[in-house]
């Protein structure tokens, strides 16, 4: 099994309009809304690959049952905590044009005096689990080393740990040497502390360097241009298959899905890269966040290049 | 008793942020909601100067549960139909210098099978009201002259009606003749139907020649200038305290909550313009929509004018 974790569960919802227009009164022509947050679509996806998953996470009021409904309504399994105040909504206002534009919510403010359930939770999870996946933003509330404390609670209880975040989450979290990270280009930038990374081969050598600086294995997501990974002083170019997409949000959370199942089911490393690369091309043929078809998978499989450097 | 009947319930939410920019991701600052609809907003305001109140209404999904919740939360009495889909949230983008920027999602669609339903419901409430106060535009689903059959089964309960609302449910409300209906000076132009009035005189002849015509008490409110009463020939000129507003959003439902609660008093109409328009300035002094605070409401009352035109 695996769990994924989402401290700042969320509804994403859509407004579709012609065109958004400051200081005037406007009605929305069609809502769409959707349970999210980086580990609810992680979930999804492992969900639709055949995988055995539970969407952990917290998730506070009206808008928390929403999400828990929608997760049982997708067929997501799920243990949710509940703390006060409501779970944040990411709005993404979105015009004809295909202009976006994002609000996003505070959210709730975790109660530090229930961290103590929080541990438990992911412990019990993790006791089930292959693998325990952390994804996104830290809650208000929650101090920066949050996600080394969890890790090193579901490492106690016999499952690898996936690490997704940025910042000071992730600079914070890395000190309990999850197995895996997988920041983007940008955010890797940011935790390896040394400026812009000029090139490709810049990027290539702060990889082989921070894996072993920081002990882990990582893989730096790139976009349309596939990944970089670093694992065990070995270095893989991944080549995506080239695909027409819709909406590439949510691709990251794809890889990550990709990676972890492969990495359940005891896959060989570039297998489970692969299957990743797949996932999260997939994702982009899908209008929603998080969201792939098996077939799509199943058919860019073969289409991912994974190149082992020298 | 009275009565309130909001059929498009709402979640009334405020972000505030510094500025919005369109085609941008943007974090909100400050998150409020209360419940809403002008039907909500005089329910709250009758309860606060005292009155005896119910706020009925139709709501659906976890939005639902939030209005029905904050109403219990803020002590107002309601009973409320559930129906499928989600509550309506009215979004009000605020900026720092002020700007306003509303969104207003559609919001669920009546189910017309259940239509009896609504008319028990009203028809309830009404046995134990003395006023029944329709409020607001009508959900998706319902026909243009609901208002008409649900004031016709108000009306055989024994209860009074007072409509507040615009275009065509208030054209075909008024066929059922309520005994008062409460445009602003645009709806009433839109409704009178023989082009722009161009000032207060033409206003004025229009009210007169309107009361007889549709056999209704007709009172149009004019913002700050106060408002106009046509009652059974009689024509009264109000004029508001002077007030340094804060808000006047949800001035039009207090005043209905005073005209309702003074009507179920069995107080003179003249006392009855007078709580209405006192009620109005207090609401606007008051940084929330359909919130007033009684010792502002008394203060003002001996401020307000009502002037009987010759």
């Amino acid at each position: 099994m695996i769990t994924t974790v989402t401290l700042n569960a969320a509804i994403d919802k859509t407004y579709a309009l012609d065109a958004l227009r400051t200081g005037r009164v406007q009605r929305v022509r069609r809502v769409t809304a959707v349970p999210g947050g980086k580990g609810i679509n992680a979930a999804r996806v492992i969900c639709q690959l055949g995988g055995d998953v539970v969407a952990a996470g917290v998730v506070g009021g009206y808008n928390g049952q929403f999400i828990a409904a929608s997760l049982t309504a997708q067929g997501i399994p799920h243990e949710l905590m509940t703390i006060e105040g409501e779970s944040r909504i990411c709005l993404n206002v979105l015009d004809d044009d295909g202009r976006s534009t994002e609000l996003l919510e505070p959210g709730p403010v975790f109660p530090m005096e229930r961290f103590g359930e929080l541990v438990s939770l992911i412990g019990r999870l993790a006791g089930r689990s292959r693998i325990v996946v952390f994804s996104g933003s830290l809650p208000a509330g929650l101090p920066a080393d949050t996600y080394a404390r969890l890790t090193e609670a579901a490492r106690q209880a016999g499952a690898a740990v996936f690490l997704d975040t940025s910042g000071a989450a992730l600079a914070e979290g890395l000190r309990a040497k999850p197995d895996w990270i997988k920041p983007n280009a940008e955010e890797w930038e940011q935790l390896y502390g040394e400026g812009p990374l000029k090139d490709e081969e810049a990027l290539v050598a702060s990889l082989l360097r921070g894996a072993e600086r920081f002990g882990v294995r990582i893989v730096v997501t790139l976009g349309a241009d596939g990944a970089l990974a670093a694992v065990c002083g070995e270095l893989y170019r991944i080549r995506p298959p080239r695909i027409d997409a819709v909406n590439p949000v949510g691709s990251g959370d794809a890889f990550t899905a990709g990676l972890a199942l492969a990495s359940a089911r005891g896959m060989r490393l570039v297998d489970g890269l692969r299957l990743a690369t797949a996932a999260a091309a997939a994702n982009a043929l899908s209008p929603s966040a998080g969201h792939v078809r098996r077939e799509d998978v199943e058919r860019l499989l073969p289409l991912a290049a994974i190149e082992r450097l020298a």
